[in-house]
């Protein structure tokens, strides 16, 4: 099932172990709200297993889940059934039936996300909560030459949190691009896994780049390094959207989390 | 001075006169938030004039208000000042020095709006209160060749609200377009100056040609007939953004309030 969530007042998608460590917005969890829908749906209570867990305050455009539920209800009736029982700011997407040897997170080839952020002199008023702001002028280019010293596979220890429960921080970043349209630059990053935090510090690395306060080669050596306390600050998570998982085409799943060629 | 707000929570740019007629989201208006901040910076009671009133739930990405300041405050602590005592929701983008003989409503020579559809069978999550939702798919090439019938000066008092109070319905519609981004259906709209819920009306009535209830020439027919009751349904506000007025070159103001080419 495809998961859209708008993050702004949620824990995140699950609740984390250690209290304190995070901006919590309230105690509800993105995974509670659509358990308690799919449990009402299915008529017996159902737990769900995520694609990739977002941070209190990240937004998913298509998180996927599975779930073992009873076969008796078609795929639309699960969604807008599911879809029904949820609040406003969460909605299943499409429902699609998998084999037992699916599973959302470790079928998973490859994840997306997106980091917007509104570079201008003055705050955001419209779609803030889906955008970090920057006051000083970003420099794009260079903030995207550097970004490319990021891909390949590489240990990121430099860019994950100290809690992070990764048992091993090599990830294979695939691709990552720095773009302007008109105020609001864009990164777009993708790789086989991230670790906790991941994006917000490779996002907040770049940032001391793009305003000129870091060289362009410095994000390589951050990476090398493997330090997290040499690299930028952990940005703000309103700018953060998970676009979705990339599945193998044989998974069966919508195109927009289907890998569209084999994975490196 | 460049405004930019979110009207989710507003009553509309300005309370109408006329108790009951609107969804009120509220009984705060845009203007009174805006002469609120702008009268704490001017250190006195200041009125504003804004190029287009827009009604409770409509966005504005740049309205643009003119009032007479005192002159000891430069452009950029006019911007700043009157953002920092304005809601979230609310900000000031700009502010240029005009001359006694600038309006920001009887100078502007044309207005521009958007309205944006989601096209898909579930409601949004991300997005809503910027999205009108509409589960049938729409026929966006059918739609837009509807729409060029609008083009030119007309009567378009089949698209006012019975509480319009123009003095006349002729209107100059210079530009209309409806293209379609995966899930969303976009209408671009120019013309010299709006009736009250015009292009909320011309988009519902765009929609019963999308869904193929209406054939493409009853735009056309609706308008010839200047009666209101043919018409579609008024579309909701969530999906509209006022995106601001354009004004001649000489005015000075920022480029994306400015005629790029003598009004025709």
């Amino acid at each position: 099932m495809g998961i859209e969530y708008d993050g702004s007042a949620f824990s995140g998608w699950q609740r984390l172990t250690r209290p304190g460590e995070e901006d919590r917005r309230g105690e509800a969890t993105v995974q509670q709200a659509v358990e308690q829908a799919l449990s009402f749906v299915a008529g017996r209570r159902t737990d769900v297993v995520c694609a990739g867990r977002t941070d209190a305050g990240v937004h998913g455009a298509c998180q996927v889940i599975h779930f073992d539920g009873p076969a008796a209800r078609d795929p639309r009736g699960w969604t807008l059934g599911t879809t029904s029982r949820l609040p406003a700011s969460v909605c299943a997407l499409w429902c699609v039936p998998v084999g037992d040897d699916f599973h959302a997170r470790f079928s998973a080839r490859a994840r997306r996300y997106r980091y917007r952020i509104l570079n201008r002199n003055v705050r955001p008023a419209l779609g803030r909560g889906m955008l970090t702001w920057e006051r000083r002028r970003l420099d794009v280019a260079a903030m995207h030459r550097a970004a490319q010293a990021l891909v390949g596979e590489h240990d990121f220890s430099a860019f994950r949190t100290v809690h992070c429960q990764a048992p091993h921080a090599r990830r294979d970043l695939q691709a990552i691009s720095v773009t302007r349209q008109d105020d609001v630059v864009e990164v777009q990053v993708q790789a086989n896994a991230f670790l906790h935090h991941m994006v917000r510090n490779i996002v907040g690395s770049l940032l001391l780049v793009g305003r000129g306060e870091q060289p362009e080669d410095w994000v390589g050596q951050v990476l090398a390094g493997r330090d997290r306390t040499r690299a930028g600050p952990t940005a703000p998570p309103d700018g953060l959207v998970f676009l979705g998982p990339l599945y193998p085409a044989e998974c069966g799943l919508p195109a927009n989390v289907t890998l569209q060629s084999p994975a490196p």
